[in-house]
């Protein structure tokens, strides 16, 4: 069942991005006991998603974690860099194209030229689904080269991420095909949430989850699957969340003057799920902090020399554990999950 | 306890490449029951493997594998390219490195300026051990560029791979420092076995098992992995082995006229393992086969559009497969081990 945030209405569970009050949705769990089975990869958790016997072709695999001591917290660092397309993404793509596999869907539009159109793409291609993807003509050529190489049919546009939104939208209803944007799309945060079913397994349940925060997918994925473990009797207390912005795309934290455009993945300033994402931080006594883009490129490098070789987005959430380390905010002897989001790899040069 | 493979000698377990009569070691394992336990990482295998307490960080995880039929055969793709520094060689590198931080080991000369050099520098920057790399002047610019981001010593050598082979085993000497080339490094060989030992668990025992071939190091772990587990009860036969070369490179398979360098990965004619390989194939009843640089291409476009952005030195196993269906040798209705090696997203260009 999805259930509208707004105003609490219900529909069945197919493929819907909101609610006819414009409201954003999330699935509700039958809420049953927590059994991760058999698989050590995401069929694991089949159980707990939204998803029949259609499973596409990779699954995403359990990441590992790697314990490291920041100043006196234990960092639980997590590597969701080490998926097919590079990202943690996949997850929400694969629970994604599982579900339009499963309605009989073969042809979608998206806009992003970023993770979530390589890892959508990846998937979409041996799913026999076709992939609109509408982009920026700033897009990097080599990102756009490769969605290509993977099938998707690349519309350029020229304007800013609002307009190209918009551009995205019309084509679909133009041609009626369906739109999936990762920033609204209800299986998305379904497939993220395992993140939190893995690192219960893994670790168990640390004081502090820290996000990487733009449209809030990590977060609210992250917020889900810790809240589905209370749910089901497995745990007492969720982590407190800590939403990490970039300078300048604060949706969450106060707005500040200088923009961090290192940390591109979550540069953007109005995310849809603005009203969940306050939600999450409330109900898990959470927090928000702001990173600027030497401080990203400084916890870039120490990521860097710890063995992970990450883009620069990855690296706010530590830029941000430092932060309130140092502020005292985090006090020592705290546990905090950070996510590795995304692979320094195809990047190879910037890192 | 290492062993001899010529003339059988045996050596306690510290750091060592070859007998003294210039023979190759493996390491003999206690023979106790199979048991998994706990973590979802390599650490799972701690109990078979020669390292203590000392482990290093990152950990490589449990990679997941895809079954998908090609043909009438049920290829099971490991995907082992989806390690920190993507590729399979994270295993062995991990294993050696915990043993070097067992010894107090803390300085070593490798000659490479591939896979095995960029996995090595990543576990070495963070166990504070000094990497002292022997490479052509030859290597691509930006392979070198990140090797010395990791902290490695760069030594640039004129010549081909055998000389700079000569020229670090040379400069180890003269220093007094530890030469830990892969090509003959026991404890490259544990890491690597725990590639059967993920399999056994997540599929169980497939028919063949093949191996991109050069230096033999995937081939004899799978060989050791699948071996083991049958002393310990745990199965009753080993798949058969199927080592895949390079056109033109061959060690084990009859050498070609024309050279396959898309494959540089296994493009080593004179393996010092040779005796070992062959070992494994007529043991396991194996074969060998050698791919041309077109059949690789074919394979890689192929893996491609199944969702896999792998490095050319992945498909050959793709390409050996359709080969060995199309001659009849590998029956309808068989399954097969194919493991991606190495990551398509260093060279996204390229791919
Ligand atoms: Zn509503
Ligand atoms: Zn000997």
């Amino acid at each position: 069942m999805l259930r509208c945030s707004r105003c609490g209405r219900t529909y069945p569970e197919t493929f819907r991005l909101t609610c006819d009050c414009g409201g954003t949705l999330l699935v509700e769990g039958p809420g049953a006991g927590f059994t991760p089975f058999g698989h050590l990869d995401m069929r694991r958790y089949l159980a707990h998603l939204p998803i029949g016997s259609l499973v596409p072709v990779p699954v995403p695999g359990i990441t590992p974690i790697s314990e490291i001591e920041v100043g006196r917290v234990r960092a639980i660092f997590k590597l969701e860099y080490l998926h097919p397309s590079g990202s943690f993404k996949d997850r929400g793509t694969w629970v994604t194209v599982a579900k339009l596999l499963g309605e009989g869907i073969d042809e979608v539009v998206l806009d992003s030229s970023g993770n979530a159109a390589l890892s959508f793409a990846l998937y979409a291609l041996p799913a026999g689904i076709k992939l609109h993807a509408f982009i920026s003509y700033d897009a990097r050529r080599e990102k756009v080269l490769l969605l290509q190489k993977l099938g998707a049919i690349v519309h350029y546009v020229e304007g800013d991420r609002t307009v190209i939104h918009e551009r995205a939208r019309e084509y679909a209803e133009e041609k009626g095909l369906t739109y999936v944007t990762h920033w609204l799309n209800p299986y998305f945060i379904e497939g993220t949430k395992t993140i939190a079913f893995e690192v219960f397994e893994q670790f168990g349940v640390p004081d502090y989850a820290f996000a990487p925060t733009g449209s809030g997918t990590l977060l609210l994925g992250l917020w889900k699957g810790f809240r589905e473990l209370k749910e089901m009797g497995e745990i007492a207390e969720l982590p407190r969340l800590v939403a990490v912005q970039a300078s300048g795309y604060e949706s969450l934290c106060e707005r500040s003057p200088f923009t961090n455009s290192l940390a591109d993945g979550i540069a953007i300033p109005r995310p849809p799920r603005l009203d969940d994402m306050r939600r999450a931080l409330r109900e898990t006594n959470g927090m928000c902090v702001s990173v600027s883009r030497s401080e990203t490129e400084g916890a870039l490098s120490w990521l860097k020399r710890a063995g992970f070789l990450v883009e620069p987005t990855s690296a706010v959430a530590l830029a941000g554990l430092w932060k309130l380390i140092e502020t005292g905010e985090i006090p020592d002897g705290s546990s905090a999950l950070l996510p590795l989001t995304g692979s320094g790899l195809k990047l190879t040069e910037g890192i």
